[in-house]
């Protein structure tokens, strides 16, 4: 039946290029969005989702069975046939004309989406059918051509796209709390997989093996931290984008962020324009400005070292942070991170060279034996969206590294790939709903993901 | 450092769009897979892992450190530079001349990747070396491609990619053990998120809702299950792509299957003709005439019914199954699929309207009271690479279906999708692994994953 109709996103489409005809037969099969009338014409908006616009039809009383079409409610799932007209004139560009509807799915009348503006948190109790609403239709559609910008930049670069395991015995950081992976009757350490197993945290380590056959290899896919950070960026369920280069230092690193950033940015206004627009009118009056900014300006990088005089400097000046005891050493927080990209800066930069003890241990030391080569990116009206590094490369330095940290075991394999032809490489990661929220606007990660996973909440 | 060197695919996309100047300079960094030289002339194989494709490098060995420079080893990393010398005679079109060359990773003597063919089993034990050899090389690379296959595919379509979740208090089907996922001291029931929650095997409750606002939506991610099966097509780990359409039948489904296999197929024929080779030299001599039949094939269709006859006719002519007990209502075996979609068919095939007893309660019940629009596409060489169904939207006969075996707790939701605009709509399941598997020729799934999971290995 699907072919024999045509889709929203179609009808469009063939307007834009002039194909549609005055008078033309259209199948339109999709959900009512409003009905009225005015006793004589009645007029119901198609929304099918294939598009963030809908579809007015137009109906006439007498040629319908008026006591049933107009009262077609909010949600009913319809067939409308009917004629198109061009009306150059109107709001909206064209229209059907209507005398044959059929009722596909009625909506008892217990349906928690009624005409009245729901609320984030009201919505977010009905995830199931929050899609269905002006936010989520825009918001669920600019996340799948998000996703797609991923792919396509990569694929494009010639990065090869590797799943890397969400069960795993290893953990990258051993930053924050994992999920561990039990069998029924079956005790953790000894069970399915005869030692412990987790939900995974980061690809990376993977993923560098493949990066050192590959070249250019990159991650795309879910996540995992058992924290009970209840704010609105943490989810203990998120999907991630790890990319990692071969032959590739720091430099390099931060070009693939910054082209990365670009391309998904300019993706997204080119493909999304209706949604995009949508959330600029809605959700934050600033969010095509911002957009705009960022993916027309070079980034800035900064050292570290330098962010933190340059703290030091505006706290001697009076200026107040929550946290204003800055020194070297410490992890900025969002606060710090804000006030040299948004007063300083003024548009997106790279903060790099860290502290190496505040930074992961497979990121490389630098020559002055207190940094590593890390990267931040940083932007207005967020704070940090990226984080990356040059891998440690050297065996000997990046063992220490590990047998310090107690975390050698069970990593010898990761090891052995600075024994085996390793080479320079470096590689970054984006929090993919972060990039969706920091992209549309939304501010609660809990809106950005279809069934968000936080503690006490797995309703789905 | 990497902008600077050039890949092994541009070098070869330039050959062929008659871009290469001899004498060019070029910057090559890659892996040796071959050193050899006669004394006054070496050779070096370089392999970056961009294209299957490796360049030749040759050296005088009066121009370098001869004894360096022909010791380099097996998996060394290598920056090269040189100057391209165009050979139309030769069996490579180019090769690069150098008398520089830096080793930028050097390989430990007890390197397990050693020139003699390792074995699939061997290679499984290192799995993180693997991508190194051509096998693997080709098989991840292909992998790739075919992911990006399918969001190609579905994206062009209108389809909208949504991520359901990793870990969920629903099971699908109830088929097959789920893995349950805990955090350290709190027990599984009232733990973190203060219920049970398991590893999803499907995500297509999920999406269903998602259908219901979008029209087109497909699914593409990690799904568990766990399983202790030790055959070749079983991991406990593995992609799964589930789209589902709404306003759609059977035959809707069917439809979109069709072409998506085709399509996927097309795309890696076309994206991949050097890895197709290799496999259809050394890994199975019939894929590409086998995927070249399927792709230029119309789907045939045949009832359930109309295929037990077949197959108790075929018993009843002396073919011998292992299970030769045909009646209607099994579940057939791979024996019975291929031996319809091989010997009767001779191509590829949906096998439809499937008792309801052994297919899953959201099927729609046919008008018989007896079968489901369910739907296997089954393939020859193969068995089934597909299943689908038209989903059972009415509400009454489905709440009954779920009352009868007990899964109405929790679903409450997927129940009401029915009440509030529900309609006909249909949907599919891909497993991801298996298809690469399919196209590749590949017969073990531990070899299509980059870190396969199955029971009692989890060894990275």
């Amino acid at each position: 039946m699907q072919e024999k109709s045509i889709s929203v996103r179609k009808l469009y489409e063939a307007y834009e290029k002039g194909q549609l005809k005055d008078g033309q037969d259209i199948v339109l099969m999709g959900w009512l969005r409003t009905n009225r009338n005015n006793g004589k014409i009645g007029f119901i908006a198609i929304h099918d989702g294939t598009a963030f616009k809908n579809v007015q039809v137009v109906y006439e009383a007498e040629k319908v069975d008026f006591n049933v079409v107009s009262h077609y409610p909010l949600g009913a799932a319809l067939c409308v046939r009917g004629k198109l007209v061009l009306t150059p004139n109107m709001n909206q560009p064209f229209e059907i004309h209507s005398s044959d509807f059929t009722l596909l799915g009625d909506v008892a009348e217990d349906y928690p989406l009624q005409k009245k503006r729901a609320s984030f948190e009201f919505l977010r109790e009905e995830a199931y059918l929050r899609p269905r609403t002006n936010t989520f239709d825009a918001l669920y559609r600019v996340r799948s051509v998000l996703a797609m910008a991923i792919h396509t930049f990569f694929q494009e670069r010639e990065f090869v796209y590797v799943h890397t395991p969400e069960i795993t015995a290893n953990d990258a950081e051993g930053a924050g709390s994992v999920f561990t992976v039990i069998t029924d009757g079956e005790d953790p350490i000894n069970g399915f997989y005869g030692k412990r197993a987790s939900l995974t945290v980061s690809g990376q380590l993977h993923v560098e093996a493949f990066a050192l056959a590959f070249k250019n290899v990159y991650t795309f896919g879910p996540t995992f931290r058992a924290e009970k950070s209840n704010t609105p960026r943490h989810a203990s369920e998120f999907w991630m984008i790890e990319p990692e280069l071969a032959f590739a230092d720091l430099d390099d690193d931060m070009a693939c962020i910054e082209d990365c950033i670009k391309f998904c940015i300019n993706y997204i206004l080119e493909k999304c324009p209706d949604e995009m627009n949508f959330f600029n009118q809605w959700v934050d009056k600033t969010v095509l400005e911002k957009l705009k900014k960022v993916a027309s300006s070079p980034f800035y990088k900064m050292e570290y070292t330098k962010g933190i005089e340059i703290l030091q400097e505006a706290v001697k000046n009076g200026h107040k942070f929550e946290n204003s005891k800055i020194e070297w050493g410490m992890d900025l927080q969002s606060e710090h991170e804000r006030y040299l990209t948004e007063e300083v800066v003024k548009g997106p930069m790279f903060l790099i060279n860290y502290p190496k003890e505040i930074k992961a241990f497979y990121m490389r030391e630098n020559d002055d034996g207190k940094t590593v080569a890390a990267c931040d990116l940083l932007v207005p009206g967020e704070g940090e969206i990226v984080g990356g590094s040059q891998r440690e490369e050297r065996y000997e330095i990046l063992k220490a590294k590990m047998d310090k940290i107690g975390n050698t075991k069970g990593l010898e394999w990761y090891l052995n790939l600075r024994k085996y032809g390793g080479c320079i490489h470096s590689g970054f990661g984006i929090g993919f709903d972060r990039l969706l929220m920091y992209i549309t606007g939304i501010t609660n990660i809990r809106d950005t993901e279809p069934y968000p996973r936080t503690s006490n909440n797995l309703r789905y």
